[in-house]
């Protein structure tokens, strides 16, 4: 099933997109489903992130390939980030280059949605956490990432957070390809078999930390090939089984 | 003007504090505070951390004598982390000492309280912007900072971020003695006037970087003397002109 989050009449919505017809949900799509009998097209909507998370976190060095790309070594634990919720971009959206930065880089990313409120959760009890899968673009100022240190600034500026276009609830997320194309031309390459640590065991870890909520988002890393943008560019997350996440960079 | 968030009668109110007796407000105070009739004692309700934030935006290495404790340097802009919502715990509540740790270390932090949706603004247009101050305690697992480079995990457990009492708006953040009690001891104490980068500062420079929304808070940093906490501690933040949030370590 394919959800989205949309804005139609002014009201911010949650569907059911089956061809170009979206189905308009009662409520948010956490603790099950509802149509409520409303349905139009998709083209007559204004797309959003596919959910408002309280929190995106994110994991650093998940991909042996991208750790390789650095010369580093994988960590034995997944390195956790934090991305602010006022980073969120939908698909279409505007990558804006901020003023601080001279070197802003993309990073496809696989996204795991979280359904519903977990604590402590076992990797084996995970599955059945999760809403679904969507894309996502880990935008960060390269530069200032190098400079501090600690990543947040680096990955923290309005909208650095391109998510979606939809949540994809049926998918095995063992061995999906991943690729970035930037206009057009592929730059990231590789499966999400060759993550270190996989989104069950990354829910049960993060949920050990911190409660996760329906909404939350969990970014789960990028694999190698990770370059910069300029104005004017358009990247775009491509994953097999999702659709693809387009955003120009201005 | 102090101001409270507290559950009565089953509710999450908003209310100003004059002596003992909440005078409930008749929505969130930002914006402009209206007083809606309805008065009580505060000891009847169950205080809540003062605001709800979306983001809780805190700061390393701000005050000159932490820096000299760790012998780092200080660092021309500000290096920025995050803690999660769901690290929130009210004057009063129990820090949960986690599994994964051991050895959880307490900070002493003055917090700013973001009363206007803010980008990009100058530090002189910054105070305008400030709904007011309160304490804070920005709990840190000591071993997984140092295990894991990027902050987050280590600062991010569930009760990590005691806030509160209140939110004092009427304050002069320049020169506030800032004291950490362990046990009744004192083992933090400075002033925020040894603070590299001032609230107005911090509130432009973050502000730069993402959009800061009413309610959203800043940690304005520590001063030397971080230390451990153990289950059975009472660990309390005395800062001058403002209520002491006090928190007890299970």
């Amino acid at each position: 099933m394919k959800l989205a989050r949309y804005i139609f009449n002014g009201r911010v919505c949650y569907g059911v997109l089956e061809g170009d017809i979206l189905h308009e949900l009662a409520r948010p799509p956490f603790g099950g489903m509802e149509m409520q009998g409303r349905k139009y097209d998709v083209g007559g909507v204004e797309l959003l992130p596919p959910v408002f998370p309280q929190k995106i976190v994110a994991v650093g060095l998940n991909y042996r390939d991208h750790a390789e790309e650095f010369n580093l070594d994988m960590p034995d634990e997944p390195v956790l980030f934090m991305k602010p919720p006022t980073a969120l971009l939908a698909h279409g959206g505007e990558i804006v280059y901020p003023e601080m930065s001279r070197r802003v880089d993309f990073e496809a990313e696989l996204v795991l949605v979280c359904g519903r409120e977990c604590r402590g959760i076992t990797p084996e009890e995970a599955p059945a956490y999760v809403l679904g899968y969507t894309c996502g673009n880990d935008v960060t100022a390269r530069d200032l990432q190098a400079k501090d240190g600690q990543w947040t600034r680096a990955k923290s500026f309005d909208t650095f957070c391109p998510l979606g276009p939809f949540v994809e609830t049926d998918v095995d997320p063992s061995s999906m390809a991943i690729e970035l194309r930037l206009n057009g031309e592929v730059r990231q390459s590789s499966n999400t078999a060759n993550m270190a640590f996989g989104p069950a065991e990354l829910l049960s870890f993060v949920s050990r930390i911190m409660t996760m909520l329906p909404g939350d988002v969990i970014m789960t890393g990028t694999p190698s090939g990770v370059g910069e943008m300029r104005p004017g560019d358009t990247v775009e997350v491509a994953i097999s089984g999702l659709d693809t996440l387009r955003n120009a960079v201005v």
